[in-house]
């Protein structure tokens, strides 16, 4: 202990401390406190070191768990999917089943004693359960590792497959164990979650039921709280479900469109002019000049009709600047659009639209009947009712507006419908047609683009000093009293295109630079036609009763959201 | 002549022009002349009205031609199809054929005589010729209507389908004709147009070969002519061949994946924060904050895997704020992406993309023929070689950069390869392999960016000294020496993540607001993945050899170009 003091680290010479000589007596006994203590930890770290050493020496598993690189060699074994081996082994008998290797999550692990660990493994949303036992072979510190694995880690697992004693009930597998042989970790999650997966499975409060838990004691997660953890969120079957669906619209979209000879386009989303109407439109810098994000691909697939494309549609993002912040607003959303050419009169593609709907629904119901049943034990609406098949409820504006009335609303004949009337009506429709989805047609002119083809009867009248008067060739279609879609006729006769752009309730230039490419494409020529878009995340929110759009968005984007 | 003074009409009084009493001699005898040439010509109008309406009046068809409304109510008559009557009728006999109904496009039209014109009726890429004879029951007025009609303008067609005595050359249905009965038009255009669909059919001029002249007479029109103009452009059938391949690339793409086991995800366009480096990013006024459009859906597609979502892909816009006026650059293009993960080696990825893109080569090859040969009639290049059956050239970078060299190249062992070098490897490629595809492995790591997972080697001798020394597990595909895709392994982990973001060539801080949420994806576990991301545009482009990527865009975006 002599040379204590001159061990002592130097200090830096602080404000004020120039006149002190060196340590006190006391502060020398603390230090010495604390070297004898260092001395010990350090004893101790060595000697369980050297255990662990003979422990791993003697561990018989060490080659047979732990870390494995980023990076690897093909070893030609091959890997298993879950849902495979269940279709393969579930309604076998055998004593011992075959070896298998997998890579999979980690859902559930647990040591139950110092000799035995079990897992849950999922691929997707299939899970199998996993008995880690230690044996002559196995040794205890595997079984610790299995057991300590932080859920969602990803695994590879190599095991042999047994037929449980009893059906497992908390695993989409109930008739198919894995013993486990060998247990690696490719990628170790963290202990802590923002979120749990289990959590997530639920649905989000209603309106000021905010704390609130769920029956099985499970907190009620909020949407906000789910949005910032989003990849977690995602994670949950819940979501794999509304998002199996989502994509399943857009291929029932694709393939209805595709048998009728449609063609897929790919029109720009940077636009040198605000094209239809400046107010809800996003500015861009583009070099030293401003661009505008694309409202709606509207201009471009018409001026493709022009072009003698006959039919065409496009899936693609939409952007709307509005400051909405309701829960059925997206300022980028997707949009379905569709685009075509008719010989004589605009329902032929009214009754196209309401077929591809029918097509879409049908479909969904029996291709998305699992994912449909799965969303609807988390958000229990009443099922989605269709119209027996080709009698969707077509209503001329006059007659909804006639049903609004004679139910006690007050509206104009002209008015547009109010979010609450469209409800009201959708409610109305339900009770007389027994359908959660119906047309609503020749909507009134004024309340509409300046692209819209006028009825006759308007045409002939109109009169400037009435601009509000008279009705159009276009539609719009609800499911449960809300909007999925917009559509028209719309005017393929550049004189008349530009008389109507002068005379629109909200006169727009034919000459500024984002319409006059536009309307000199119906000087060269093009055929009537009439098309719609289709907003796929309020199909999606309202096929599925969901409470928020934003549920129906992978990383939803309103005018506070822009991450993740 | 006495009052002729009384009628000359109010002058306005000028500056000037106080002190002038009147007109003079020489001025009154100039008003009377200029009256009676009037007068006559008005006589001469009346005439001709008087002798116009009793020839309407005896015009036998004046019920069976002239304008339609824009709207009209369904007459329940079948409209035909042309490519249906090619295939009922051309190769039966008959004297007189069955009555027809059909909408087209007038693509010629002109008075042979009095009692005769011819016309040529399209319907996209199929074209008939059609006869309008004066006779009993159809008029010389009509006729003079049919044959006077402005090429591009939209018709009704009733006529009677004839076999002409000798095939029509001119028209791709050669063993029929049309006997006009009535001829309505639905949308004229105008007689003048400023580019002629004929022309549009040919070539862009080569640099240099401004004013030039096709063989047959035609002028060689500019691609800015073209674009300026591109609804017109448009209607060419080089054009409906070129954007019938560009879809059928996505339709190949989606199938082959699908099968697969891939879902597609829609990931937003407008980000929080510029993700992957922030010099080609454009920005978006976002309310009161700024977006950033995406550069690739790279980061989401990720966090998908993150997700468990296992196999994803997604078609879409891509924004690039490259201020590269070359042939080769788009500043929006379509991007084709996909992420998987995989069980052990990231070459199970490389390998799925390889026969990914032989799927969508041989796809064209077989489905999309027709329109490949069209193009290649207009664009003369030599038809893209593929390689044996499953042997698509995989060459390691290094392999790649001994190859230049042999050929005298200077270029350093980590050096990425410029455009010629890349062009100059290509031809080597295909000098040795026959291969106008393949595939360039493991480039060096400091060249790609930050989430690029480095190789084995380069993890374990990392060097900060020596930055840009070392592979990683990342590769490009080429057609004909240009690049169409690039992707790699990507890395799982979140603290080797980390690590990479801050050590990388250009560093990125880990906690920016705009890769906070995507580090954090892969504390929550991750598999193993990769993926890449294909430029559409190119493909086309390199596929049928077209000089320029914006004969691949409908309406292309460049730094200069934003409109149409």
């Amino acid at each position: 202990m002599a040379d204590q003091t001159q061990e002592i680290p130097e200090r830096p010479k602080g404000e004020g401390e120039g006149e002190r000589k060196g340590p006190s007596k006391n502060e020398l006994k603390k230090l010495a406190k604390e070297k004898e203590k260092a001395e010990k930890a350090a004893k101790r770290a060595a000697e369980e070191e050297a255990r662990k050493k003979e422990q791993d020496a003697n561990d018989v598993s060490k080659e047979d768990y732990g870390e494995l690189p980023f990076v690897r060699k093909p070893s030609g074994v091959k890997h298993e999917k879950l849902v495979d081996l269940a279709k393969k082994y579930e309604n076998e008998t055998f004593e011992k089943g075959p070896e298998v290797v997998f890579r999979a999550t980690v859902e559930n692990a647990r040591n139950q004693s110092a000799k035995l660990s079990f897992l849950v493994f999922g691929q997707q949303t299939n899970t199998i359960q996993a008995v880690v036992a230690a044996s002559d072979t196995l040794s205890r510190q595997m079984v610790k590792f299995a057991g300590s694995i932080p859920t969602e880690s990803e695994v590879v697992v190599h095991g042999v497959l047994n037929k449980p004693r009893e059906p497992v009930k908390s695993t989409t597998i109930q008739n198919l164990e894995v013993h486990v042989t060998k247990l690696y970790t490719l990628c170790r999650a963290e202990s802590q979650l923002p979120l749990q997966v289990a959590d997530a499975e639920g649905r989000i409060p209603a309106e000021g039921e905010e704390n609130a838990v769920r029956d099985d004691g499970k907190p009620i997660v909020a949407l906000n709280t789910r949005l910032n953890n989003r990849t977690i969120d995602l994670k949950a079957n819940l979501n794999h479900a509304i998002f199996r669906i989502k994509f399943g619209v857009q291929q029932l979209f694709t393939e209805f469109l595709l048998e009728r000879g449609f063609i897929g386009i790919n029109t720009p989303r940077l636009l040198g002019a605000p094209s239809e109407g400046g107010s809800s439109v996003f500015e861009v810098k583009y070099f030293d000049q401003k661009a505008y994000l694309a409202q709606s691909p509207q201009l471009y697939k018409q001026m493709m009709i022009a072009a003698r494309f006959e039919r065409v549609m496009e899936i693609g993002p939409i952007f709307r600047a509005e400051n909405s912040n309701t829960a059925r607003h997206l300022t980028e959303f997707t949009g379905l659009d569709m685009e075509m050419a008719f010989e004589e009169d605009y329902h032929e593609v009214v009754t196209m639209l309401e077929e591809l709907m029918l097509h879409i629904f049908n479909g969904l119901r029996t291709r998305y009947k699992k994912e449909t049943d799965h969303v609807r034990t988390v958000y229990q609406v009443e099922e989605f009712k269709l119209p027996e098949a080709g009698k969707v409820p077509r209503l001329h504006f006059a007659e909804g507006i006639k049903m609004l009335r004679d139910a006690g609303e007050e509206i104009g004949d002209f008015d547009d419908l109010s979010t609450p009337q469209e409800k009201r009506l959708g409610a109305l429709v339900l009770e007389k047609y027994g359908s959660d989805f119906y047309v609503l047609d020749n909507y009134p002119l004024a309340i509409r683009p300046f692209y819209t083809m006028p009825s006759s009867e308007t045409q002939e009248k109109y009169n400037p000093s009435e601009p509000n008067a008279g009705y159009s060739n276009s539609y719009d279609f609800f499911m449960r009293g809300q909007e999925i879609m917009s559509g028209a006729q719309r005017i393929h006769d550049a004189p008349y295109l530009e008389k109507r752009m002068k005379e629109h309730v909200t006169p727009v230039d034919p000459k500024s630079d984002g319409l006059r490419d536009y309307v000199n494409a119906f000087r060269y020529g093009c055929p009537p036609h009439a098309g719609g878009g289709i907003g796929l995340e309020r199909i999606v929110m309202l096929w599925l009763g969901l409470p928020n759009v934003r549920l129906a968005s992978l990383f939803p984007r309103d005018p506070g959201r822009l991450i993740p």
